[in-house]
């Protein structure tokens, strides 16, 4: 079934779902899989390339020798690669994340970049106005090449600029997670604002909050840049509401994520013995996916989740329950004031 | 955190969310907990006992001294015990339905029956006017009760009676699974009809198609019994529609279940070699929980399930995209004959 192997394969333009096109060079994986003569792998992109999985496929089989089954389930991140399947396949590879180095896997998982082609400069100048220098310049994984043009950039236009190196969850200079701003923060005495290459509100959000310095926001697939303070009202105000909501619950729910990179159980007991110090009920409770049903059917008045922090933050609409940061629960137990209020972060120590 | 232990405990009467009562004893699991000596569990409860579960687990930390982590996850079966927890925890409760011997998991699963308590003896009465002597007495996991009381209540009424054994997915005589029918079909010379104790028309259905015998099926939680063939023509013209869609495409996914117990790779593998040979395009893909819109960002033209086969059947009118048996493949292949049409079934040699 598997055709001949070419001496050699050329990178792939795939076309993601919202019409951008990212470039998705398979010679590493290839190779790699050659060299642990994996037989069987399991391949795993991002949504908007699911269309084209079946060609990334084909190639991997085609070259690698390898059969290739595609993961339907959608992926959120390096955190979700779903270990179980090393009970059926040899190798994973992973497209469109940088490694979570603190992740230790007990396969090999192979990490192919999609890096998306956009051009920032026309942005980068609209951007320049609204920074302070030094700036720190950060972007999210997908945007990791376009960091460096805009490092670039800045430079050319003269601007004094400063990279920060992360923690153990961080392979790249200058990358933020939505769970993990260390490479803001270890700058961020260094620093009068950021520029920030991603997209939405969420991560430029989490890095203000956490530096408490002005964030721009530039999106390669947006015509103007961002100052992220505007949004942080109205999230802050609905964090507020569940917080409330919350002090009034009597029986939480601690969520654990079931997804190799989310599985906090250290917090998850240190919150435990805090709401039982406190007096209320406490279960521990592991969840994949989230959805507002399993809430419901399990019945507690309020949730912490120590899974993914974008989860309680983004689709607070689609809760009735609180589902609250451990963050917040501290506040909600007066163990924290809301002064020192910032968006979830992992580290190494609460796995 | 854990309370005192007492010396022994007795059965808890839980409440599922339709209102029945069921008896889960937990004795059994506490024991072998303490002889384990695990100190963390995962617990699994069917969807109806959800809002009881925190009960169960305080009952277990209590007396068991081990600490229980409630899984969110909704749960089909012991075909769904997620066994990528064991990365996290040293043993699985399962609570709800009986184990599959075939299925070999990585540490201990400890199953704890969840048996209904409802009388069956007025139904039994309307149903024996319906049945045909020699009756093949057959149940679903929740009802493993029912059928011990269906066998001698049929006895009492002078009426003769057959009980089958299962294959290796199979523990208990008469017992049957939305994926094996092998204690129906094992006496199908020997009985001119079935009386099945569960819900829902498809297991009915399923014996039925597989043996060409009678079937009526007694749910516990109704008044009347009901005759099987009723349900038959509707379904099958549903499935007729969905071969006859299947015709016109011209690539095919084939699904193979995440869950530990439906990984019918061999089986996968075999209908993709036959989608080639007849010129069909054809990838594998990995599923866990079935959803319409994964199968929609995948984009084939057609689906293949070898996953659990009621999936198929009782939510075709969620699918617009054709999403077939493995028998209805072989039927839109030209392999099968429609007059051969039963359900899909799993057997060991294809995993």
């Amino acid at each position: 079934m598997i055709g001949p192997l070419p001496v050699h394969l050329s990178g792939a333009l795939v076309e993601c779902g919202c019409c951008i096109m990212y470039d998705v060079d398979l010679t590493n994986a290839i190779a790699e899989i050659k060299r642990l003569k994996a037989r069987i792998i399991a391949l795993q992109v991002p949504e908007g390339m699911k269309k084209r999985a079946y060609q990334i496929a084909e190639d991997i089989e085609n070259n690698a020798g390898a059969e290739v089954m595609l993961v339907a389930e959608p992926c959120f991140g390096a955190c979700d690669v779903p270990s179980s399947l090393f009970e059926m396949v040899e190798a994973i590879v992973h497209v469109g994340h940088s490694p979570i180095p603190a992740i230790r896997y007990s396969k090999p998982v192979i990490f192919v970049p999609a890096r998306s082609r956009v051009s920032v400069s026309e942005q980068l100048k609209k951007a320049v106005g609204l920074l302070k220098e030094p700036v720190g310049v950060i972007a999210t994984s997908q945007h990791l090449e376009e960091l460096d043009d805009a490092i670039e950039g800045l430079e050319s236009m003269g601007m004094k600029v400063k990279i920060g190196e992360g923690d153990t969850r961080i392979s790249h200079v200058g990358e933020i997670l939505g769970c993990n701003y260390t490479t803001a923060t270890s700058i961020m005495d260094d620093v009068n604002s950021y520029l920030l290459i991603g997209s939405g509100t969420f991560h430029g959000l989490g890095v203000h909050l956490a530096t408490g310095k002005k964030v721009v926001v530039l999106d390669p697939n947006l015509e103007e840049p961002r100052e992220i303070e505007q949004a942080k009202d109205k999230i802050l105000r609905q964090r507020h509401a569940a917080i409330e909501k919350a002090e009034r619950a009597r029986s939480f729910g601690i969520i654990i994520g079931e997804k190799v990179g989310q599985r906090r159980l250290r917090r998850a007991r240190e919150l435990r013995k805090l709401l039982r110090w406190k007096r209320k009920d406490a279960s521990l409770i592991l969840m994949d996916k989230f959805d507002p049903e399993k809430l419901k059917s399990l019945g507690f008045d309020a949730y912490v989740s120590t899974a993914c922090p974008r989860i309680a933050i983004d689709d607070v609409a689609m809760y009735d329950r609180p589902l609250l940061t451990p963050h917040e629960l501290e506040i909600v137990l007066g163990v924290r004031k809301w002064d020192d209020y910032s968006f979830d972060q992992m580290t190494d120590d609460e796995f």
